[in-house]
């Protein structure tokens, strides 16, 4: 195979465009394509700071080193989740990358700042592990990013992660969550603007920029992922990508184009400060306060509430439209 | 398992349902669904003529079934594809359950017809072979019903049909195939109304039922099948429902609730009479006229279109809404 851009020999193949490029052109190429989604859904302006969210993966990483590479000010944020030796490990790649790149890295642990780790999460709470890391994540990274100051929440999505969670929300018809799903969300309310400058290219291309790029990341998946309902759509979409290449990326941007103007309006509530953090929210507490209580086994309002414990008051507040899940992946 | 209706010895387990059932119950509470498919959706009254589109599988004949046990006036009609020994299976099992149940049987050959079988028009038109027989029974089974003075034609399309349908046009957003995805379409322009009697029942809850009234049925499937797209998006929605039972229903049932009112609309097109049959069309031509056409090498309108071969015409007019395909499963 011959690169599309140089004619020169070729290392990836991007079967969707039906072209393959060699390891100088697939950066140019992958760039190109960062390009046209800030510019495309307005994610930011050259003067504007961004807070990256690291993790220490090839998508944050990707990310973080396309934004430098373009003359972004994009700071990274790695949020400690407590997972034993692989959180010990993204933290590593994360810092590394860091350094090489002389940029800025800032450290929020959850245990230090909220009181709980994830696998203690996991244990105690009612939800799933996967489900209320997703909610401390975008918790935590909206208020470290509104106490920073930052302009925008940068996250490192990709095609594959969003035609995942839009199949879940779709097969669910979650009309909500389906209306929210967009590359580029703005500011409302105490919640920071949220962009996704990925959501254009695979999971494999984001890999292959990270390898060519020389970036070290985490390989290892995270050790709780197990059962992840998002990674069961995944393989479903992977299933019918293999026999009709370009199925995700015609889902994905079929719906941006088509589909979400039918669902607009269908994520209007009325959010009001929650009780205890001051976040907004459509309940008395956000979900993230109400996750938090039940994992630390404290009560909130106990006061006029006298009779009912906090697993119940989870359950009965837990159909509501999550404000900090707004600007978050659904939950699928 | 036992029984959940009369704690007898289960037969079959419907896992989203969470429920088993034994084989004289089964065959009730599965009637129990088309009665309430029937009444959910107005599909017919008990003085309406239907004309059950009949195969020789199990989903037509279980239909037809039905709509006799409960008293309807129900006429079959098979369509001949001309698909060798598999059509005459096929025609010998639609008769022989016909003489059981002192049923009448219409039947049409598309060869003596229409002048093509579906071997022909795979081989010969620009339509997968799927496709163009798809669109010839659509076409066949309304001009049958509209000269016999039908009311309604029912097909025996299921729950994985018609799941698998809306994950087709859904991955691909085509507003307009999903706005039409009623299991009741209404009569319209010379269209017969059409109804999915069985489109709450799992295809495993079709074969079920078949087996368990003895009807002998074809078991093989269409030989001319092989890469066809339907099976593959039926294939990933088994993936999913396999982890997660009930998946299936909820995207079907969530659409019907939540969804088709967001569509409705989007498939508001202006019809105009076919130039060659008559039947109503958005384009000059109708589709089933344009393709047979071309399977059999004549020309449509080709005066007023010197310079143009009958490939170039059906490409110019390929991407338009097609009428003949309105009240049927979309190409998917």
């Amino acid at each position: 195979m011959k690169c599309k851009r140089c004619q020169g020999s070729a290392v990836i193949e991007v079967r969707r465009h039906n072209a393959a490029f060699c390891k100088a052109c697939f950066p140019h190429v992958f760039t190109e394509q960062v390009r046209t989604a800030i510019r495309r859904f307005d994610m930011f302006e050259p003067t504007d700071s961004i807070l990256v969210a690291v993790s220490g993966g090839k998508d944050s990483l990707a990310l973080w080193d396309v934004l430098l590479g373009l003359g972004y000010e994009a700071t990274g944020l790695y949020l400690g989740l407590g997972i034993g030796g692989y959180s010990d490990r993204s933290h590593d790649a994360s810092a590394a990358f860091a350094r090489s790149r002389g940029a800025e890295l800032r450290v929020v642990d959850l245990a230090d700042e909220y009181g709980y780790d994830i696998p203690t999460a996991g244990r105690k709470g009612s939800r799933s592990t996967c489900a209320v890391c997703g909610l401390s994540k975008r918790y935590a990274f909206n208020r470290a990013a509104a106490d920073g100051g930052f302009d925008v929440i940068a996250t490192g999505h990709n095609l594959d992660d969003e035609a995942a969670t839009l199949l879940g929300n779709t097969l669910r018809w979650n009309t909500d969550y389906i209306a929210r799903q967009s590359p580029s969300l703005p500011a409302r309310d105490g919640m920071v603007k949220k962009v996704k400058p990925l959501h254009r290219l695979s999971e494999l291309e984001t890999a292959a920029y990270a390898f060519l790029r020389g970036i070290d990341y985490v390989v290892e998946e995270c050790p709780l992922v197990a059962g992840n309902t998002q990674l069961r759509y995944k393989n479903a979409m992977n299933t019918i990508e293999a026999t009709s290449p370009g199925t995700k990326a015609q889902f994905l941007f079929g719906y941006l184009d088509r589909g979400m103007p039918l669902f607009a309006g269908h994520d209007d509530v009325a959010l009001a400060p929650c009780g205890s953090c001051g976040q907004h929210t459509t309940g008395r507490y956000c979900a993230f306060c109400r996750a938090r209580a039940q994992i630390l086994g404290e009560r909130l309002g106990a006061a006029d509430r006298a009779g009912t414990d906090d697993r119940e008051v989870a359950r009965w507040l837990s159909d509501e439209v999550l404000p900090a899940e707004i600007y978050g992946r659904a939950e699928v």
